[in-house]
């Protein structure tokens, strides 16, 4: 059943995933060569440095011209992991090209065009796969490209960036405040010299894009994605969850309108009870609630990050596009049929818990209760503390739009009793 | 894109998973069409029972002769959901020798005679498919095969039978023995008339023979699984259980073993810690842990069962199958290649908690330490308690061989000391 030519495997980039994809390439050999049905050949390898040290890989295959190294013509699949979006995107377009299938991992290009790759790997009929892209070792883009090809998905709500789940987690379990949290995750290795792709969200917004968009079947831009970081996420925050018996994620959440028509995909830290399994995700760790029409709630835990874990989703897609170039099919590509339009963050309705300062006298929260009554947001509990003539009030809604939420508050910045607005945070997982 | 001949069905069984295949088929046909690229027509439904009401399905699509449906030699794919050996082997066997590809559910069978079915799919350059026969709406065998395909996959720990992990969760939380926690999952639907198959770890067996061969890509037979009941689990266990901040699963393992050179797969109650994932998976629900090499640890989560999501599966696999068939290629099939050997029980290396009623006298726990020494199980912690001239020894033990433990006692069985041993439970998770 083996085939005897070699399949030729182009990789850019060799880093901190790459260096582990060379490395299983070299170690697994023969039960890649097995699963593939003929063996793979690692056919060039382009860096930055061509100087560094690069254990287990032989000097010749290093080059510094990526361009030329995707232009041979005769590489059957180009492994993206530079990173980024230029020269990611050329490198990629050329391969498409020169007749190579591209595996990647690049989140960010993806978000930002997948469309465009995808609609350059159908000219040219070839694969674009990139699993590794989100939520790192877990599979994930397969599942919900694949496995509930046959259910309609109606809402993905995950914790798709380790770094900030392990900064949360931390100012969970031990009470520390944001910046404490962070400097641990550095000197840790957790989060990067800056974090800011991290921290502000804009890793896990292009996550939610990405999972948006194969979810519903529809195209999700990096700019439909409501964005929100966690930087701003306090101690105190922390225990008005606990009070709650909640505690704070930093979530990607894609959801399909009730009434079917549209969809919306955001990302912002928020409360979720202590009883719902993402909860209970700890440290680095990544996880992703899936749920859909006919299978219900499905959870995918895992590793979202670091050097094997993503190669091992690398490697998962390297291996069906090899099995499809020697079938010569192509595995399933861009699903964006349903064309269903993005609403803006306004329109998304959820729960919220709100912490005003307010004077310590009568009537304020009857002033406070009209106030949300005259937006349609409805209350769902509120708790009043006072000391020392300061007092605080505690409100949680029930549902309401994102739009009416937002009225309301202005409302209530405006009143003279209202001090400040000490946090406003979604309430999620319900 | 889309070809206009559509794709032909047979669906072999129309009881609770079928007839969600059915009702969804036509609920969502502009979708699947839309995902699959060619409409897909329901072309024929066997029964057994002609005569009674299918809501939804067209009368004319009835009938009770499968073989006849099969053999038509227009049918693009065979949807296999009567469930049993036979006649569900033959159908199947015939379906593929008339050029069908195959999606069955049906985890006896698979487990029975997946290799021989394969084989046959192979030969026919045709389809098989079975994602929901283990874990019925949670992606796993796809992310086993495929996800994975570029990693190496050491161990699979598993909750993947609903009605038993319902009796047990009902154990532990309301302290009901084994009987009553049954009669309350009869009664609420989640165990059959006839419970044999699930609670002598039957059905769990079938699944832990189908994952063990996906996972090592090795051939496991349903004879080489080890399977344990939970009929023999009482209230007195789980009290021990929550005594080491443990609860108890029936759980499916399958490992390679520490040499690489063998695997083994079993099926049997266990307690596992509080804090694994595993321990506050509730009620009907499965959730399978998977550790491998590169991705470290992965888990999948939802429901194991039931009508609609099972049916999920069912139409993810369809899917699949309908897009193979238009680009005139199969799916990755069965992969046994590294033919590995099933090791027996007595290999597998793991802990165990073992309760004994000794007598209250001294030198007793000497006696029996002494016995665990001279069989090379070496003791983790021992509780003594006694009282009225009764007393209980409860020992923990480290990792050990099943076959050292069962000599263990055997020869405690034979002390004067030792009048019985009230409960052997192995210690999973750590
Ligand atoms: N790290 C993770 O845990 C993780 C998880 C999921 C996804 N990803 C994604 O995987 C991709 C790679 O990440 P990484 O962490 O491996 O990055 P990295 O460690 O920074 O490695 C990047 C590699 O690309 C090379 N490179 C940079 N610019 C280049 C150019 N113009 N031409 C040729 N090579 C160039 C670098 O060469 P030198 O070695 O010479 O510097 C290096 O080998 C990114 O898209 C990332 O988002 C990473
Ligand atoms: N139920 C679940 O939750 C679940 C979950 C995972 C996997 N599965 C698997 O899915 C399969 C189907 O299970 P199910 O629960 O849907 O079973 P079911 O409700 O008992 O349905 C069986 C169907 O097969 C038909 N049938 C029986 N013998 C037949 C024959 N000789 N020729 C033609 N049709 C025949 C029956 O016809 P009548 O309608 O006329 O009786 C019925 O429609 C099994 O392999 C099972 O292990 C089930």
């Amino acid at each position: 059943m083996m085939r005897t030519r070699p399949l030729k495997v182009a990789l850019l980039g060799c880093g901190v995933v790459g260096s582990e994809v060379a490395r299983i390439m070299t170690t697994h050999a023969a039960d890649l060569a097995a699963r593939i049905g003929a063996p793979v050949e690692l056919a060039g390898v382009a860096v930055r440095r061509p100087d560094k040290v690069r254990e287990g890989i032989p000097a010749e295959l290093i080059t510094t011209d990526a361009t030329a190294l995707v232009k041979r013509g005769d590489i059957d699949v180009v492994v993206e992991l530079i990173g980024g979006i230029e020269p990611a995107r050329s490198l990629i377009t050329t391969a498409f090209e020169h007749g190579a299938s591209v595996v990647s991992a690049n989140k960010a290009l993806l978000a930002q065009d997948g469309a465009g790759l995808h609609a350059i790997a159908e000219e040219q009929n070839k694969d674009l796969y990139y699993e590794a892209a989100v939520a790192g070792a877990i599979p994930l883009i397969r599942p919900l490209r694949e496995s509930l090809a046959g259910d309609k998905v109606n809402r993905v709500l995950g914790i798709v960036n380790g770094t900030t789940n392990f900064i949360l987690d931390k100012m969970d379990s031990t009470g520390a405040g944001y910046q404490e949290a962070l400097d641990e995750a550095s000197a840790l290795g957790y989060a990067e010299a800056d974090p800011t792709a991290d921290v502000e969200g804009f890793d896990a917004a292009a996550k939610a894009a990405i999972l948006a968009g194969i979810a519903f079947h529809t195209r999700v831009r990096l700019d439909d994605v409501y964005r929100e970081g966690m930087t701003e996420v306090t101690a105190a925050d922390f225990a008005s969850a606990k009070g709650m018996g909640c505690t704070i994620k930093l979530l990607a959440i894609c959801e399909r309108a009730a009434d079917g028509g549209s969809v919306t995909a955001r990302v912002h830290p928020a409360m979720i009870p202590l009883a719902h399994p993402l909860a209970s995700v700890r440290g680095a760790y990544n996880a992703v609630f899936v749920e859909s029409d006919a299978a219900g709630q499905l959870m995918f835990y895992g590793p979202g990050a670091g050097g094997a874990p993503t190669a091992s989703a690398v490697l998962g897609d390297l291996v069906a596009v090899c099995r499809n170039r020697i079938s010569g099919a192509t595995g399933p590509g861009a699903s964006a049929y349903t064309q269903l339009p993005v609403s803006p963050m306004g329109e998304v309705v959820t729960r919220y818990h709100i912490s005003l300062d307010v004077a310590d006298k009568p009537g304020v929260l009857a002033q406070v209760a009209t106030v949300f009554a005259e937006h349609g947001v409805s209350i769902d509990t509120v708790r009043q503390q006072g000391k020392d003539g300061e007092a605080s009030l505690v409100v949680v809604t029930h549902h309401a739009s994102d739009a009416s939420l937002n009225g309301t508050v202005e409302a209530l910045r405006n009143l003279d009793t209202v001090r400040g607005v000490a946090s406003i945070m979604r309430v999620e997982g319900e």
